[in-house]
């Protein structure tokens, strides 16, 4: 069991480790920080990316001329113990004379776990025991890195915007707004939270979108998606915004091979925004890991829907998903929208 | 503020006001409970339609030779000060020595209230501060009868059972079942609840729905409302129940007619069940009071939408709804629907 001291140095790895300046990359965000035996910090470090220090050396090197033997290391993941491109972090900490580590997620990755072994055998005490809400955001942190490991593909997140009757835009396809602000602030916390957002060359087409994450004040999040447009057709530019925010061309029409494209660019987590055809290429290749959908508690009666074909006649064949969350977005102006999350059954 | 004795006897007589051998017609569900100065129940009474005791007189007849002197009546609704087809009941309750009241509700009915000012002129106590939950309750029995005093037209809740796509059935029309066992045994819960279960031609023709209201076991509920067909076409008879379950078919395309005859009948609330059109058409000429979506975690991709035509072509003419509940409905095999409540804004 960690100590408040320890549980708020966690909070602090967790909050340096999601550094907005860390790059989009094929390497996991940790964050690291040095507790000295009086329970003060005596040095943060995070990791920036491929090649670059990891959190551990990054904290040590910083402590400078600080004393580090007796002190506590607080990793939001478990050091590794094999030597990439950089050196293990597990010897760092027992050169450094390490006493306690303490770690916010395991490692999954079956190249580079064994850190608490290493760090056990060489004396030092290791306590991944920490409260359940800090281990859900060191998991959080990582989904679509700790996906990649396991599917060789980036994590999909599918999101829609829609009616009570399943409409994504009026019959004369205005569209804006369907859900109210709280909901679309909503989705631009999310793009920033992912690596690419993707939509489909009609989409683009029609509708001109930014695809850039924006605060409620119109600014650019630090952290901006890579904004791809999926098909093979000639797609229009998408809106510039006031500094670079990077856009691509998919030039395919499967799923798959797109995922495969993002996955070799260093891309672990894709938001998959529309239109209804791309939403139902990816769900009937099985390819839509998380649905989250924006209920507006509205009819319109007609207008285009959704999802567009899946190749369902009956009722027996209908895609069943788990509904895993309901949230209430209520908008400054009183309006509120349900969201809602779901996911393909465990299989 | 009342006492546990009178929160028991309140609670009872909730229970006997709902009695379901209680014909449908214009008057409110009323029950009684008559309490001795000891607290123990000396009779309890209940109204049975139109014509009958009030629950009040009920009540105090069943006493027979016990002393009422001193006793305490608890009555769901405020006891009318008028005479109708019987005398009012705050005569009775003076007449047979009642010291103390306790009302669930007052009336909102003009031609009736005035019950609590004229049992105070006459010296009795009365305490109309009952616990939320059971005011609640009390609201909810006559909810179809108060919203004809102030609306002269029975109360309309219409029912969509959809996918998360908003799909009513797949392409080839199947939709058996779209929703899981909770939500299909929740609405025939509802059924009995509800005067009169309407439906377009074009369902009737399409599912020869029973419209019956049954219980897990597969047996009628002792209430069953009426089954109405609204259409001028041919329609075919529904299927027979084993015991008989009213069904009539209503000549109109006009909600508002549809509405007036039912009225007429003595029934106060309707449960619209389909199917598109027929929901279209009343939710277009705004006489719909409440929606309940059960929206199943699912996606067709094709299949007749929810709501036909409403006759908006903008984002902007949307027609927006409170959404005013949300509960999951899980079935024993596990699956979750998601129940809606929703309610057009407040003019």
């Amino acid at each position: 069991m960690i100590d408040q001291a320890e549980h708020g140095g966690l909070r602090r790895a967790l909050e340096i480790a999601a550094h907005p300046a860390v790059p989009f990359g094929p390497n996991p965000r940790v964050g690291c920080v040095l507790l000295g035996p009086d329970s003060r910090v005596i040095a943060e470090g995070y990791h920036r990316g491929a090649g670059t220090a990891h959190a551990e050396v990054d904290a040590l090197a910083r402590a400078g001329s600080a004393d580090t033997v007796g002190a506590t290391a607080i990793v939001t993941l478990e050091p590794c113990a094999h030597t990439g491109r950089t050196g293990p972090c597990t010897q760092a900490l027992i050169d450094a004379g390490i006493r306690r580590v303490v770690i916010g997620r395991r490692d999954p990755n079956p190249v580079a776990a064994g850190g608490v072994e290493v760090l056990r055998a060489a004396g030092i005490e290791v306590d991944a025991d920490v409260p359940a809400e800090l281990a859900a955001e060191a998991a959080a942190l990582n989904r679509g890195w700790e996906h990649g490991l396991w599917h060789a593909r980036p994590l999909v997140t599918a999101k829609l915007a829609l009616t009570l009757d399943g409409r994504v835009a009026a019959a004369d396809g205005s569209s804006r707004w369907i859900t109210g602000s709280a909901a679309r602030e909503w989705v631009h916390r999310l793009r920033a939270r992912c690596d690419v957002v993707l939509v489909g060359a009609g989409t683009a087409r029609a509708d001109l979108p930014a695809l850039t994450a924006r605060r409620t004040d119109g600014t650019l999040h630090p952290r901006q998606p890579l904004r791809a447009v999926m098909g093979l057709g000639r797609v229009p530019d998408l809106p510039t915004p006031e500094r670079a925010v990077p856009a691509v061309q998919l030039r395919t029409h499967d799923p798959s091979e797109a995922l495969a494209d993002l996955h070799a660019r260093g891309r672990r987590h894709v938001l998959l925004e529309g239109g209804p055809t791309l939403a139902a290429v990816f769900l009937t290749a099985g390819l839509v890991d998380e649905l989250i959908v924006h209920l507006a508690p509205k009819l319109l009666g007609a207008g285009p829907a959704a999802i567009g074909s899946l190749g369902i006649g009956t009722i027996a064949d209908a895609l069943a998903l788990d509904l895993v969350d309901t949230t209430l977005l209520t908008s400054p102006d009183g309006r509120t929208d349900l969201q809602l999350t779901l996911r393909p059954p465990a299989a």
